[in-house]
């Protein structure tokens, strides 16, 4: 069976319309740029990077409220205390393999000098989860040169998911997974808002897997299709962005990414010891320069009392995006021979329709 | 059919065996003592107040570490920045009704002092939910004596659950609530830890609510069972105690806490706006005193990396304590002859074995 | 010689120019309402509570950004995860003596009923210092009533400042101190904002008392002065609140709270053991209602860039402010004979003018 | 006037005496290593790279507990999800300019996976300030084979302050500064412990400028000596690492990196608005393996409530050493001919004395 989407499948996930794409690029201005690095020597690779790149690119000028949510640490997001600090997003997301935060930082930087932007904002962001199973640890494979390429390349429209960019070598509840995302539409305050989700996704135990409550990982079992370890364990992490038009304050933000974990609770995360848990979220819905530090600014904002409905569609579509990683990749063989199973499409539409 | 709690209907939550009692008094030393309030005259009162009390009541003495975390703060715990600055638990937790809180504080703070306890830890750590649409909010009902024989009466052994304690009046997911509780034993480092959740559950939309991934209020909708109030909605709050056996350090009982969420949501809570989700872990495995300032101490701990059992005993027994709760408690009439029902257990079982 | 303030002594801190009153209540529609209990029978009680009230008595209804920082939490502010998750402050912040946070926080419960203000928000801000060394803490001498009356009585205008409202009973760097103020004009964007701190000081050792840098701890020593101890020891609490009429985002004013321990530093603080360092800062410059969750609201703030001005109002102020509660204390005698001596005003000049 | 550290010049901070070496290098098993880079062509170079490498070299094997505290966030230091969730230092600290972020970390990473250290600790702290002024920012100079060299020359003993390491191009309230280190020995429950700071300095405003109380930076003005700016502002960042041989808990590590900004409060910063101002404390008085996760761990700990005097020892070190990259530092001239002048040492023994 070809590989799908999990609506494409007939299934989905809670009770909220996506948005037409049902991805992050729902959100107007969101744009996303993979690169993907799949190569068999001098070692073997399969590795990448991702970006989340808003503001229809110009997010190096048009800062957005941001804030960020840690459920478990065993992982890295550079660029937390000024998040914390100014509650601001002065550049995009980078997602990558644990070992290239170096290579891909340093991409940001001189991205960034090289298109003139002030200095004062050399704060990039960039997570991680780790891809070092099927890929070659020691190869640093990923270098700045490939986040320029993501960056290049970064648009809108349908997102790649599965064996792409950082996703590129991930795994999820022992099967393979990688990028994937969703979107969901939600009225608060008498005006429709769009909210999208992109995980880079590799974390969980087989037997934890649940799609919309239903117990996959209990029928799909590391006897039926095996595990990519030799023992089935827990291990990896999980990033998540969220973006929305909705217009929320900088603690808002934190707000909605502390829910990304409730999404990923759903799906059989448990936040595991190994897991670097961490999720960003920002807002479209004011622009500011934190350089326009000689002026008043203004805001709009949805008050706190009426964020339900966004965190709902937070919880919904880091499930989805989860699901649309591992429904999309594709069986992935690696170093020494090393192979991660895509899920079986058929038995997961047959265990999902029940 | 009489009430029962939810292994007694043949459901259960998860993969992990409860401990003898399947109760928070599993753990070594940790009583319960709870005071009820249910009175017609001068105004219909709902209310009362559960401590849960460590050390075989000398907690005052027998400091252990403890962490807390906050999913949505629309609620209150005191003593939070002497947890988070000490990482120590110096006096029993108190959880009631939301206008209760003060009475409380003082009736801990009174206790204390007639005991004889050092002046220096009177930080009490009081939480509440609210409990005001069956009680009537402005009778102040909750009195400082009502905590001292709430403490005085505090006993290892069954939990009462339900609507008992501070959980008297409480409501979830649009059915009556209150006290819930539950246990399990995981393996960590070669022992067998004791691991018990105490909930006041009192959060949550009908729709949202789920048994282990089964949708139980999409089942039974407001329209079979209704709704405490008029207009289905969102309200309240719950608060979950954690107690373990485990050695842990104060951030290790951090980290547990905020596992409690991830219990939370799979039952269908979203960390709602208005809300007060928060959760404090404590364990047993190491006792000291704050006031014994003028010597090294030590203390065991299991490794950060062991932790995951406990998290999946975190999860499993947040849930199945609020499972419990709403398994016990019975409809109940309040103030202007609202009225909250309890969930039909036989359209449970049916549900639940599907 | 008489008591005074700082600046009646010729003496100042820093470089910025202070208010008409020098005084939290500078800062437009700030109120302050003290209650002070001092009495010899059935116990000695050198207790109270203070409120600091903003809008014009209308905070239940009009909200205001907020947030809060721990230097050090060996204390207690109520209403926290509130702050924390909204960064709106809704009612009033009381200080009173450590044993008196239950009956100030039924107080304002209370007052807030009787006023028909809307049930959701009654998670009240209170903060306390501990006065038992020369009050009874087994008086539990302030009752609810207090706190209603000081509420009443709230005014703006001058500040009684020393041994009032709940500074009734508090030392500083063993001297006595208690409730002071200060104030401070700075010029951010282009516009003139008002920034004042109230605290109830009651930390510190002798020997690292500064003024303006100036060691006077190390010149009026507790053989000069005695300690109100029988050993010089370290002690208490310190509790800031910093109100500005500059436009604030929550997460800005937790930046100005956490600056106030700046100025604690500066005098003499170390954020020590047993002190309990909160500090509390809201904006006046935005007006919400978190009752009105149907539509968006607005707000008006300045960049985060543009707050340093703001910071160093805020150190200076505060350090100004607790200078302004050792000035104004009077010696005070309290239960079992003990004393805690005024600094000695005369010396104080002499050495501050060097 | 040779430059020379602040004790050569009959100055001091504080009442604690130092240990030997008044430095970092004071706390048992704790090595220093710094790469300079100092050049003209093609573009100048004022920058480099500074490691704190505990457990003599042994830190990827010998873990440490550790924490961190943020007070303004206006800067980067890599790995604080992980200090946050186990409290761990894995592999050493190292501190470089902005830009430098990605290079060092990918050293770091590259150095570990070379030396066969487990794949999962590659979670390296990095932290920066800003030389772009003195130094060519567009160079990105420092590559990872500086911090290999860095890390192979890193030793115990005295440690290079003012123009060297990471502190290479770096100016403190508007001298020349860099990098300095001070150390303090306390008595704590019966015995003497050592704790060391290290900074990399680069923060502040001229007229600030403090020396234990006097105020320097009013006397010696940007008219006497000039501003590395042609307008004299705030800029930049400030480093602070504490070491301890003190038997402490993560969340007491913690604690003490918070007192870290109390003395840089004390020399004059405010945690402005462009300030970096994070701070690393860490314990060697226990080492654990987070890999070790099959077994219980013991650790020994100092009361929290004894902590009072390391907090001042933390106060004075990070004042002193502060004053040591002043003092150590010589007049640097940069690219475009930008000057940056050293304090003059005649002036502060004149200034200081009196």
């Amino acid at each position: 069976m070809t590989r799908a989407r999990l609506r494409d499948l007939g299934l989905s996930i809670g009770r909220l319309p996506p948005g037409p794409l049902n991805a992050i690029t729902d959100v107007t201005g969101v744009l996303v740029g993979q690169e993907t690095i799949v190569r068999e020597a001098p070692s073997v690779v399969r590795s990448g990077v991702t970006v989340v790149l808003p503001e229809n690119g110009e997010i190096w000028r048009r800062h957005l409220f941001a804030g960020a949510h840690v459920l478990n640490g065993n992982g890295e997001m550079t660029g937390m205390p000024w998040l914390e600090e100014f509650g601001l997003m002065c550049g995009p997301l980078a997602i990558t393999g644990t070992h290239s935060v170096g290579a891909v930082h340093e991409g940001l930087v001189s991205y960034e000098l090289k298109q003139g932007f002030a200095f004062d904002f050399c704060l990039p962001l960039v997570a991680e989860t780790f891809d070092g199973w099927l890929s070659e640890p020691l190869a640093l494979a990923v270098r700045p040169e490939h986040v320029h390429a993501a960056l290049r390349s970064a648009a809108g429209g349908p997102v790649a998911e599965g064996n792409v960019g950082g996703g590129t070598g991930m795994n999820t509840h022992e099967f393979k997974a990688g990028t994937g995302t969703a979107s969901r539409r939600v009225e608060v305050a008498g005006e429709t808002w769009t909210l999208g989700v992109l995980v880079q996704s590799n974390y969980g135990r087989r037997e934890r897997l649940r799609l919309d409550g239903k117990p996959i990982g209990e029928a799909i079992t590391t006897e039926d299709v095996p595990s990519p370890w030799p023992k089935p364990r827990d291990a990896g992490s999980i990033i998540a962005v969220v973006a929305t038009d909705a217009p929320l304050l900088p603690h808002q933000c934190k707000r909605l990414a502390q829910r990304a974990g409730l999404g990923v609770g759903r799906v059989g995360g448990a936040g595991a010891p190994g897991s670097g848990d961490i999720f960003l979220a920002f807002s479209t819905g004011n622009v500011h320069s934190a350089a326009e530090a000689d002026r008043l600014h203004a805001a709009r904002f949805l008050p706190d009392m009426a964020l339900g409905p966004l965190f709902e569609a937070v919880i919904e579509a880091t499930e989805e995006s989860i699901w649309n990683a591992l429904c999309a990749a594709e069986t992935m063989t690696g170093r020494q021979g090393r192979r991660s199973h895509a899920i079986p499409l058929d038995r997961l539409v047959e265990l999902g329709q029940t």
